[in-house]
């Protein structure tokens, strides 16, 4: 398991880092980044919240955008950002070059269909082979929560729902929460994993939350969205996990639309929900 | 005066908005970013900080990168940033495509050398053309300051010391602070102001602030910034200034780079400073 430190930066008190290692999950080489707060110098272990982002998206643009730093160093948090997809020459890519299938829209899962099933494997990076490595080098604790944006809170929402002791959280903004009924969803879906939509089930976070369970949930929409109706739709969620009597708080945020600006003005949130539920 | 919207984006409960126009000073059409805090929204009028953004920057980068409109939504003030030259392709760039001259390189000085001269008045637009767009158009006072970053740094301080009541407060991340002594100044001044140097030193924040002066003044450097010895130079203000009894705050910062993240994280200081010398 060997790390290349790529980048170093002080930022709010402590640091951001971005790694380069060589995958096994993916079979590829994968940049991330890792926000370690104040705490870590002083020598305290810290908590993490996993970050996974949307669509085209590498590690980068959470860490330059959200601007959740800040309230990271507040709390005591390690923030760590994967990229969106196996990346590299050698990683098969939507032959047109979609920007919404193959490099930078991983969906956070297991491809079981030619030719992406040897690269394409982000739900086993996202929940064992990197917590696994940041686990191994940082000085962080067992305490996980998850988050992520559009594809990203697909991504985070379903990991969370499909393995409940594994984080003490969960929140996503502006998720693609019903991707088995949206073109986003079924274009990657069909791709990475076959034909039999009961296999798209088993990655649709208002599929999973009807089965219940009862890890704290929050997920923020801005209700100016432009993907909200063809794309998103959160109230599928809503309404599935109203019938399991799932603990989701879901916010219409009015005015806001489906970028970096809607996840700066409420990931303090984000970060505080996850920081009460350790 | 025409203004064409280009986006349209609440964050933190204000709005961030990008505009084109006809820039009479520079010859061209420009976009530039304002954030309106939500207490515009309220009927009320607020102060402006004008951000200048360093080399190869947009309007974008700042708006994007900083976080600023958390600490601006709470204290009631808007954001504007220009872009950082003229662009379009009636606007000469340097023939090749050097990212410290030309396009994204204005240096905020009106060039009086062709074939520069006609568009790149960056001084002009930065210190007359846009304030009176902006304090026209939006609802805003004429309290007025001004702040930058690397290149936007030393325009900030230039523009300032130049013109002393014009604005309540300057601030500045790791400014240009000596442009007649470093290699970015000196390839700048030579071909927007001709090879005779007396004409560089207006435009030199360091001989400027040595002619006196009191409007208050705070620039942040990270000592472990890669330009800080060949191309900053903060020193050479602060003794310039402490010779003048200028009430220059200088404020070393250690561990910091030039990026983002050092803006990131002061940013909330700068715009307190500004905030408590309306």
């Amino acid at each position: 398991m060997s790390l290349e430190v790529v980048s170093n930066t002080k930022c709010f008190g402590g640091w951001h880092k971005q790694y380069r290692h060589d995958s096994s999950a993916l079979s590829c080489s994968m940049r991330f980044a890792v926000f370690l707060p104040p705490q870590v110098s002083k020598g305290e272990s810290v908590p993490v919240v996993y970050w996974l982002s949307g669509l085209t998206c590498t590690d980068e643009n959470f860490m330059q955008k959200a601007g959740a730093q800040r309230v990271a160093a507040e709390l005591g948090i390690a923030l760590v950002a994967p990229d969106t997809s196996p990346r590299g020459d050698g990683v098969p890519d939507d032959p047109e070059g979609a920007y919404d299938f193959g490099h930078g829209a991983g969906f956070y899962v297991n491809a079981t269909e030619a030719p992406w099933s040897q690269h394409y494997r982000m739900y086993d990076y996202v929940l064992q082979e990197l917590p696994q490595l940041v686990e191994t080098v940082f000085p962080v604790t067992q305490q996980r929560a998850i988050s992520g944006h559009s594809m990203g809170g697909h991504g985070a929402l379903t990991i969370a729902l499909k393995n409940p002791g594994r984080y003490s959280s969960v929140t996503a903004f502006s998720p693609i929460a019903n991707p088995v009924d949206c073109p986003w969803g079924q274009k990657a879906l069909r791709q990475y994993l076959g034909s039999d939509q009961q296999a798209w089930r088993e990655h649709d976070a208002s599929v999973l939350i009807a089965r219940g369970g009862s890890m704290p949930m929050l997920v923020d929409q801005g209700d100016s969205d432009n993907f909200l109706q063809e794309q998103l739709k959160p109230q599928t969620l809503a309404n599935a996990a109203e019938k399991s009597n799932y603990p989701l708080t879901l916010r219409m945020q009015q005015g806001y639309d489906h970028s970096y600006y809607f996840i700066a003005s409420f990931i303090e949130e984000h970060l505080r929900f996850h920081s009460e539920n350790w």
